[in-house]
């Protein structure tokens, strides 16, 4: 009845076998190992491009250090104001882009819309004296568990390339969300116009693996300094290589996410049936939101049940949380079973 | 015949084993779980007194952030000339910092001595005008690779508290130097004046694992938003848990840093009896520094031999390198075996 | 015509009678001159209390540094979304903090009520993931010309001491609040919780000059290393302090901004007749908002009429602008005179 | 007998003048007027060449601006171990920079040469394991009085440009040297390799104003942001434009800095003669450094001699001061007058 996040399971078992594998042996430090030259080779051919990729290990960091590529310090990163780089991440990007501005866009729709992003870029800056917008950084999956169509990439990425804004896509769940899509990564990512895309994996079957994927290398002319400089530039730069191989191998985050999404399914229908209970979000991937009677969220917490409450700013526009309600999110994992669904079902009846 | 460092090696079996045992099963995350409080309560029986432990993945921001909460960013850091964070952190430490100085002090003896940095505190600083030096840096062991004794650190720690400055120790090595002085952890640490300790594991049996070790609480107080500043605080915090857990254990850490330095101590008997080849500092800990012909480093190399040139600003005062000479370093770690050194020895033949 | 801003006339005769006066002879340098003693004197004077102040050259870096002294780099400063510091000043509030970020409160008031800085706190961070609000900064008068009452500073200030908040105020037009409120400099300061003022001389007398005034003084503790490291620790300093004595002797400040108010009312009532103009804003202190069609901008302009266009988001809620409207901004400062207004309005007529 | 500072005085009456005849009347803000825009022409006159002009209000905020530009915050600037930037401007080097590191190299011979800037740059950096050399700091006249012949610079440049680096000069007394080497501003600067001058006014007769001069227009392309970030674009520019104009008429600059060379020649001279004083430094600009008894030191300064005790790290090679003398700098301004130095002699007979 754990479904407090993603991050609460360790690595699966293909991704463990990858490590021990690549714990024997002498091998070269810092990255230039073979296993991670093998892992970046993998990422080339599931994107189907050449890419410049670097390991690092947090999400965190991996946005960070990406938009401080992207950005001066003078200029701005839109986002959608749920988003992780905002909300959860202190204030790493400030330090990371020697201190850039995330600039929230309101958007209630769970998303990040073109008009909200138009709307944003609608003044034009009076530079030097404002901060001039240079990302425009986009969850995939989002915060509110939806997930950006490669359609709806495109129209985004649109937008900030006519006005000179580079695109940025934190992808800590980005496994979610191509699984969920059932596109190819490369048309949600470079061709939907992405430049450059956190690819997590330590939500999805890693113990500590992020990977920041350059698709046009000239942005990446400089980031072995700035991973170097994040203290980054891990000696033993095989443990990220050997998770990211075992991680890609035949499909295997595709596969993990793909359970994880499934089970988010479940527990959305399941709980959408429970009376007072109320599926606030569409399960586009593995994280369910929903509003019940504190009365049972209390209950089911007191049965063993673990979640989180949630931000009310990130209820759909209009919706109000009652007084006597709670607002909680329930993420499912590669490891999440249909039983724990049954028996959080069964303490909430 | 691989010398090049001791971060080629992966991670020992018993520190492997621990990483498999903690990867099985939910566990809190972001370091609240109980692998990292049992390493937490592992180190503070090791130094036998209360700690406040904070676990990063590299030296690099182990050192960076340890000395950000010791400086201000109008302050410095005096250090050796050669130390790691001077020479081979990129300007990690004035990220941190979010700007301080590192300030490095000449001593040809390869290490810090008390006359050097008294030379250094004697001139009083002008404020606000001058940068004020706020923390001493200390490496154990040294980048010469020499081991500080307990009364070496105590008095340099005294001048340094006599000067308002804080004591911090670099310790990539202190497993290395430990197990060759043959003194207690507490010892060559707290007891000896130091305030804030980075444990390094990476080097020396783990993976990725390097803790920060305050001895005064007072100075953590804000650590923790530090740590997610930087990016560090690790989703699955029980990967750098279990390490130092199965580091710990049985002493596993000073078998381990023995075995190593008593290979370095064979490596140098053996090397200096090669015709043309100087040990140039004695070998206390797990590396060796000689000068030899640069036609004899040549052929090592192309027997097979891996190993690095050295700066020449790290030979002892008063040495010139000859013009066909070589400086160069070696280093021994957990995994070196004596066939190793044979071969090597049979290759300078 | 010209009402593009307060900072386009030069300094007043006394301001500059006092800057000739001062640099005769030799004086101490980085502010150790009489000057500065005695205009930190009459700071204290004019705020009946005793005062840490130091000087500098634009209110940005005034802003800035203060700011630096009440928010580590993961802590943020809650705002009203029309602030300058937030608009204007690129991002150099958080260069100097390190980084630390701005969290603006939309409050379509014009002001920030308490209401709006509640719900803003309503939220309480969860450190260390969220940044931390530790300050809240309000302008006095505000970016829409509206001045704070004593009351309201204070509802404000005490809602931010309890949640461990300091308190900042950007004075740039403090002369122009305090002789629109007709209190004393010490109601609308100090004494209604303020922690720092930064007392802005520049736009409203004084050719270049802004005073940080601490009425704790155990916020300025490390402060002049801020000022120093800043580049604001100027040579000449006397500069600094002779502007501010010639700005304050003889309530000279008050005088000035008192013309400048009262022709900012005149200008108003007249705008006002004007078929086709609104003023949106009461006018407080001295700037007017209005709309007005845009054809009749353009004719005041070609007239010779200077004002800026302003931002829709800083008009009041709901009030939307026509497609053919638009919505500027006219400031009056101490040498505005009636005949400048009267032209205005004939080429309006 | 105030030889404490050239900073001691106020402006010279030229300067003065200016301040006061550019005070009256409305000018565009934030630099764009028109005593500004004269300012940078008679620049590009008195260097023969474009220029792109920055006015900023002291010498610590030009160089560490200057700097900004021209180093990444993972590189670093080569300077003499006297510099300014080193020793008496806090950390704002790092503050602007992001973080790029100072690397003082050691020149006993009161200047850089180009074997020890050679030295210094015969170790090939480690890229991204190190800080990379990106620039060449030069002080003219230097921290010890001398100045470099065009000569000098532009084998130092050289040796830059060939090695990647940009060449920056701190000319707080740029005045002063080219006084005294009677060459052109041009020859010295540009055409022997200088990339950006940082135009110190306030030391030689300005108030408050200096002037970072980019003789490659591609250097500036940002550096408006910087500046505005910085805390520096003063609303009120025409006071910085006012300063330069008056400074550069009809060589004003160059008299006033002839007058501050010859008084401290004559200064000079006359210590020579006093038994036990030595002339340490040939006095090649405005500046004297002197050893003399500690009792005569203290002798002067009861009579009323202001005067500061130096470095002793500033002594030449191999001088070392003995246990009653004191080191001791002695500055001649604009306004001082040989009645003063008479009286300091008379004072020390």
């Amino acid at each position: 009845m754990i479904f407090g996040s993603d991050n609460m399971l360790g690595a699966s078992q293909q991704v463990l076998d990858a490590i021990v594998r690549a714990n024997v042996g002498l091998a070269a430090s810092y990255g230039a190992d073979d296993w991670c030259a093998q892992a970046t080779a993998r990422i080339a051919d599931v994107f189907e491009c050449p890419v410049e990729v670097f390991y690092v290990s947090t999400g965190t960091v991996a946005n960070s250090l990406a938009l401080s590529a992207l950005v001066p310090p003078w200029g701005s990163v839109l986002c959608h104001h749920q988003a992780h780089i905002v909300n959860d991440e202190s204030s790493a990007p400030e330090l990371f882009s020697g201190g850039a501005r995330l600039s929230p866009i309101v958007d209630a729709s769970g998303k990040l819309g073109p008009a909200a992003l138009a709307q944003a870029l609608a003044t034009a800056p009076h530079p030097p004296h404002n901060v001039v917008p240079r990302a425009l950084s986009l969850t995939q999956a989002t915060e509110c568990g939806l997930v950006y169509t490669p359609a709806e990439v495109s129209a985004l990425a649109k937008l900030a390339h006519d006005n000179d804004l580079y695109v940025h896509m934190d992808g800590a769940r980005f496994a979610n969300a191509v699984a969920s899509l059932g596109c190819s990564p490369a048309e949600s990512t470079w061709r939907a116009g992405v430049d450059v895309l956190c690819l997590g994996a330590s939500k999805n079957g890693a113990l500590m693996a992020e990977a920041i994927v350059f698709f046009d290398p000239a942005l990446a002319e400089d980031f072995a300094f700035r991973v170097k400089r994040a203290g980054q530039m891990a000696a033993k730069g095989r443990l990220f290589g050997a998770q990211f191989c075992g991680w890609l191998d035949n499909d295997h985050w595709l596969d993990l996410a793909r359970h994880a999404n499934g089970k988010a399914r479940e527990l959305s229908a399941a709980l959408a049936a429970v009376p007072g209970v109320e599926v606030v979000w569409p399960v586009d991937a593995n994280e369910v939101f929903v509003t019940m009677p504190t009365a049972l969220a209390t209950r089911l917490r007191a049965a063993g049940g673990v979640f989180y409450d949630w931000h009310p700013s990130a209820l759909p526009a209009g919706r109000v949380l009652g007084a006597d309600d709670s607002f909680v999110r329930l993420v499912c994992g590669f490891g999440t079973e249909s039983a724990q669904i049954d028996a959080l079902l069964q303490a909430a009846a």
